[in-house]
């Protein structure tokens, strides 16, 4: 529990001061974020302010899980780093995205069927590799069942299916993430409650582990390294609140993709390995509203032949449009995402509770 | 646990609708807030914005309370009732101050005898009653010894200085919520994430509870009606968040002495009654920081003749006139209040580990 909490503050004091050096550094160069031309008016004074802050976050919950481990001379497990790998990965690919935008003064980035190919190729390792490395109870990291609050037995798929589910979810979590950073601390703030609702949940699932208690009753929990994923649970939700103190509203940084694709993966990745998959959809339902609002708009766009079904998509667009202010509608965002994880883990314990003898 | 739910939701709805009522209700009949005229030249603009808006917290909280009472047929508590009592008696004594202003049109409210006199009859009151009403077990809503994680039994005070302490814990936290009251939705946020504190809190002493379990162990609490001030504190938490969307920068309400009194009242009351009254420290460490840079400020003042130790007290108009900008400040301030609410949270569950057989 320690390491934990030290993951957690170490998290927290690398985001803050890494940001902080990050932001000097990218000013200094001139690396600035262009701002999408069909966006709202209001966001073209945004340009100038650096992106690429992601990278100051992923290097924050690097330095925090593998310092803690040091420190406390605990090595690593299977899941941490495979949830790591997969973290830094969509990281690389995000931050090859932005480096390009910047390098080539467009707002555009890596051409995108180079970027789904990375994508895809991380995905399907990740996929792979997680319903492997199974330890003395031949748990491995990920189980084939897709699951709610546990594994649902009669829902357990043949590998391959149980492959392209995982990474259905890691695309369509990093994809949410990337979508909902697009007004100042919005997809920060999004992170830090989720990635703090996750650490709760793994430290619960530490607490009643079925390889822990020697009594293990019906309701303890099947995982391969809960104290583990607690550890990097802590160390994202300090990381993402560090950087928060200088995302937040007015933005001295934005993440751009580096950030918002590795934080959709690690969401992701984190509700594989804690059998929750279908429960970050209320976890994380602000990231699921975004991302629909984006394909109703779509969707609707061209079954009526142009018609808008919201003034602009995003949904956070659409409400700066109605005249809210920016800060108006992270602030009201931040309290909706807020009530999803108090419902969400208000589920996740009720059955708990439900299954005690 | 679905009770506990229950009144968070109408908490939190009770608020979000009532808040919305109160507005258009003082707006109509003209009551505004009048600004202190040596505050930031920026909160000018603020006049005119309605207050009060504390009683449609406290509104929204009594109705989540009784109405999930009454939905599930479960009789009050005790210890409900005692913590509704000091919450609302004091927001009762905020009302008038409030009332005061409006109808007097001047910032100072009720003259500062007549309200401390008022809070002393309440705290007074409640420090009594507090001892009273032993349950089964001849356990007591609050117990005579000073806690932290728990009682610290060689800190078992006489009753008299029993009630001194509590007294001294209610007067402290309703004045740190009332100064951390000057920037939109400052107050409401600190709040609402120290009740979501208390509510795992809560929800983890009854999980826990010596007088529920049948093989209570050396890491159980003591406490009276653990589940009953979940109850509250999930009602608080929505209410506060609910109060938010409103309240959040730019602010259509201030939630005024009528919600500060009684916030602060509601976090001292549980503090007390959870046994955690040392710990509440860190929890509402926010709190203790703003109220020790007004004592700070006015104690240097004097001490040196007329110098000042910030540019003004409390430290939020210190930051803003350092140049941060409002929300900034806001937001800057949550996040260390996060921070100090993972910090107490992580002590509080450390210590249940390590009393692990």
């Amino acid at each position: 529990m320690m390491m934990v909490l030290l993951a957690g503050v170490l998290g927290l004091v690398g985001a803050l001061v890494g940001t902080r050096v990050a932001i000097a550094l990218l000013v200094r160069k001139g690396y600035g974020q262009y701002i999408r031309d069909d966006g709202p008016v209001e966001h073209l004074k945004k340009k100038g302010t650096p992106t690429m802050g992601g990278l100051a976050i992923i290097a924050a919950v690097l330095i925090a899980y593998f310092g803690a481990h040091l420190i406390f001379l605990r090595p690593p497990t299977a899941s941490g780093l495979l949830l790591l790998g997969l973290f830094t990965g969509l990281g690389f690919v995000g931050f090859l995205d932005d480096w390009i935008k910047i390098s080539r003064a467009r707002s555009l980035g890596l051409n995108s069927r180079a970027k789904l190919a990375l994508q895809a190729i991380i995905g399907i390792a990740f996929a792979w590799a997680v319903f492997q490395f199974p330890d003395q109870r031949s748990v491995t990291p990920a189980s084939q069942a897709v699951s709610f609050l546990r594994d649902i037995a009669w829902l357990a798929l043949p590998l391959p299916l149980a492959m392209i589910w995982v990474i259905f979810i890691i695309a369509a979590l990093s994809n949410g993430v990337n979508l909902s950073d697009g007004l100042d601390g919005l997809a920060t703030g999004l992170s830090t409650m989720v990635f703090a609702a996750y650490a709760i949940v793994n430290v619960w699932q530490f607490n009643q582990w079925c390889s822990r208690l020697d009594s293990a009753g019906p309701q303890c929990y099947v995982a391969r390294d809960p104290i583990d994923l607690a550890a990097i649970s802590f160390a994202l939700a300090g990381a993402c609140f560090g950087f928060l103190w200088w995302n937040a509203s007015p933005a001295k940084i934005f993440m751009g993709d580096s950030g918002s694709l590795a934080l959709g993966g690690a969401v992701a990745g984190l509700a594989i390995m804690t059998r929750t998959e279908l429960l970050v959809v209320i976890l994380g339902g602000m990231f699921v509203i975004i991302t629909l609002s984006v394909m109703l708009q779509v969707g609707f766009f061209k079954l009526t032949g142009g018609k808008r079904l919201f003034k602009m998509a995003p949904l956070h667009h659409h409400f700066e449009m109605k005249g809210w202010s920016e800060q108006t509608v992270v602030v009201r965002f931040w309290i909706v995402c807020g009530i999803f994880i108090a419902a969400g883990l208000g589920v996740f314990y009720s059955e708990w509770v439900a299954r005690l003898p």
